[in-house]
């Protein structure tokens, strides 16, 4: 009998935990689920009779190396942050590890002596990262496939890939086309820092404050059927993080274009970058008196003083709101005299505290997952752009997409690694075909296709 | 015999240390003079009978305790985040400390300590923070004795304080208007993070991306001498970090307004933004070829990706800028094929060593410091403002204006406090009669001399 323990049994686990307790009969896994509220985690595993629950909490440091000692694979879903400190308590008892998270520098520490234990450190195994990674190889690898001979060699020359993480079309009915189906703090805060990409051999560095302008259309035929036909429901992508670095991860290093983004509801970004504009999503510093103001008070504290102009009319003037873009601010409550009621909250805090009264699923609301790679290449003389597109929805708000896509690729890894089909060492990120190949096939069982269109493209349109 | 320590003998302690050199004799005074590059301290000595220099390293920290054991005064120019390790040593041997930085948690921490041993550790007593805080506070004191009686209240309805170091008429002669007149890194890097303020009740945050937005004209029949009579020689300030907090130290509590700001000749502040906008100024990630690049590829990196335009026509198209302003650019050596060579280097660090070959005062030049207080008030129905300048001219590029205004105030309270003339106690800043008293009394014989002008305005103006 092999003992996996879950960590963290929030809203993105179910899909994980339900497969695990699936496949637990035939594979004679027993399955712990672990949580700093133990209710959580009896609610995952529903009575099972191959799991139990127990009560966790990460700063016990005696507990997390017991639970070490007795897994044969801990899965963590905790914070980010917390990942490092749990897999060194792992690494130290001999007991493999994964995680949805990007590898950190401290995650990274743990390579050689989890290399010398024959141990497996998986990380962002998730969706995004995750599913990314997975198809993005596949359909690179795909590609190279084509290099025969020198005279035959496909060239990258371009690649784009983009999520997001948005509302089913029968769902989607507030004016900004968006609720939040992940952790309201980190779309608050999406994007802080600078965004790095590299376009036509320029480097490109985009300061948060200008991060929206350098937003682009996202289309596909895949995706125009959640378009609901109206020019408001297109999508568009602004860049993420650091793309740099996915150059030497994918085996592009000297390709002349590489950007990695977030995809939105056509709109979004302008509307969101009047927030950041503002200085609204701020989180460096707390406003004293902020439960005595309103809405209205905590907006105008972003412009300039002036003695005739209402809010309204700053949007206005200043922003050249329409009056498309005024109604988002009039659905959150801007231009009532509501009371904030959160003491001493940065701007960051209090813009999520009236989001989250707005942008809250409803139980029946279906939530929408979305992936795009588009890769242009140069074959046999033909510039050609290949897009592969996912779209997956959720069955309601509990059962939602990001679960889902969050927690199967987790657990068929978790799965593969059990079953003896993983021989990979030391920390890992799933770019490896012996991961990618299993895991993308498993997914199709579970809807998670892409389809990929090829077209021709212009010589000139190769490079940028 | 008193024994004074100065830690420091960089470019900003010439006038600190020849002050004290000069009355070393009437006082009994033994001064020590300490730099990590002995020669510097020798050098500013300059062979006088009472005085010696010796090699400091800070982070020697038996030798700092042997310091502070034979001191009967440390006088620290060290960095700023270097004195608070200085002072804690210093409270431990039982010795005052006077710094001119602005004071920290850490160096707030000693207070009890200090306060219960008799000691004075005495911050912000340089230019700015120092001259502005003794002089504020003497102008703001002057207005509230006009408070005899219930009925015969001054009211104060808002205070602006603006401090600059610029360059002498005469010797202001590139298209910025500006050399670097103090520490280049800190004027790359001013203005980060978020500016505070508040205005006719409203409180304001400034981001750092906006800050150049809240620019405002600066003037005075002080200023006027030094305008060139000519448009762009006259002066503009943008808000200085929080100026929140100095409502309580300036015992204005419920004051409608209240402003600290930055000093520059009109036009900087647009130009600058271009920087912050771009990203230029960015401290935060390292450009890993950069040595590799033209200050013209680097410039191109913050622009969006674009196949037909130069540089020089997307700073006209995007923003708008002028011939003026493209001269300034020009200057400065974007448009040539010039070479970075610095290695791995941060975009704020490039665009240093950028300016540091443009903007090194040459040895003949002559700076410049201004300061302005403006000052509304009701009193006897009359709604008036005052305005306190200060300028203040520097000799040649070692005997600068901004050495003298930050050496002198330190200088002075040091003879106040060994001619035990200063009974604070504790962790200070300038605030009180008993030091800016004297202290101003004895820069105006340095030539440190505010000019006041009082006009009536409309009561219209009063809380703006």
């Amino acid at each position: 009998m092999k003992n996996v323990v879950v960590l963290g049994a929030g809203r993105s686990s179910y899909a994980l935990i339900d497969y695990l307790l699936e496949h637990s009969n035939e594979n004679n896994w027993h399955i712990e689920v672990g949580d700093l509220d133990i209710s959580l985690a009896k609610q995952k595993i529903n009575g099972h009779s191959n799991a139990t629950a127990f009560q966790f909490d990460v700063s016990d440091l005696d507990d997390c190396r017991k639970i070490a000692k007795r897994a044969d694979l801990v899965i963590s879903l905790l914070p980010a942050f917390l990942h490092a400190p749990v897999a060194e308590v792992c690494v130290q008892e001999s007991t493999s590890i994964f995680t949805a998270s990007y590898v950190s520098p401290q995650m990274e520490k743990l390579d050689g002596e989890a290399k010398q234990k024959g141990l497996l450190l998986l990380n962002e195994i998730g969706l995004d990262p995750g599913i990314d990674h997975l198809s993005a190889m596949q359909v690179l690898d795909k590609i190279r496939q084509h290099n025969r001979s020198e005279n035959e060699k496909a060239e990258i020359t371009a690649f784009r890939s983009f999520t997001g993480g948005l509302l089913a079309p029968e769902s989607d009915n507030n004016p900004w086309n968006y609720k939040f189906t992940w952790n309201p703090r980190n779309v608050v805060l999406a994007g802080q820092g600078t965004a790095k990409f590299i376009q036509n051999h320029q480097y490109k560095y985009a300061p948060y404050h200008r991060l929206f302008s350098y937003c682009e259309p996202i289309e596909s035929e895949e995706f125009a059927q959640v378009n609901k036909e109206d020019e408001n429901y297109k999508f568009e992508g602004y860049p993420n993080r650091d793309s740099l670095k996915y150059r030497s991860v994918y085996n592009l290093d000297s390709i002349p274009t590489l950007l990695r983004g977030t995809i939105r509801r056509k709109g979004f970004c302008k509307s969101w970058d009047t927030f950041i504009q503002l200085g609204m999503t701020d989180d460096s510093y707390k406003i004293e008196n902020s439960d005595t103001l309103t809405y209205r008070q905590f907006a105008n504290m972003f412009f300039k003083y002036d003695a005739f102009l209402s809010l309204e009319e700053k949007l206005k003037e200043i922003y050249n709101f329409s009056d498309e873009e005024l109604k988002k601010w009039e659905y959150l409550g801007f231009f009532e005299d509501k009371k904030i009621t959160l003491p001493n909250a940065s701007p960051a805090q209090i813009l999520q505290h009236l989001l989250e009264e707005k942008w809250t699923l409803d139980p029946q609301d279906k939530d929408m997952i979305l992936m795009q790679h588009r890769i242009k290449y140069k074959y046999q003389n033909k510039a050609k752009e290949l897009t592969s597109s996912l779209v997956v929805f959720g069955d309601d708000s509990e059962h939602t997409a990001m679960a889902k896509t969050v927690g199967l690729p987790l657990a068929i890894a978790a799965k593969l690694y059990l079953t003896g089909n993983l021989k990979l060492k030391g920390v890992q990120i799933p770019i490896h075909k012996e991961i990618y190949e299993p895991i993308l096939k498993e997914l199709e069982q579970h809807g998670v296709v892409f389809k990929e269109e090829i077209k021709e493209i212009e010589e000139s349109e190769l490079y940028s």
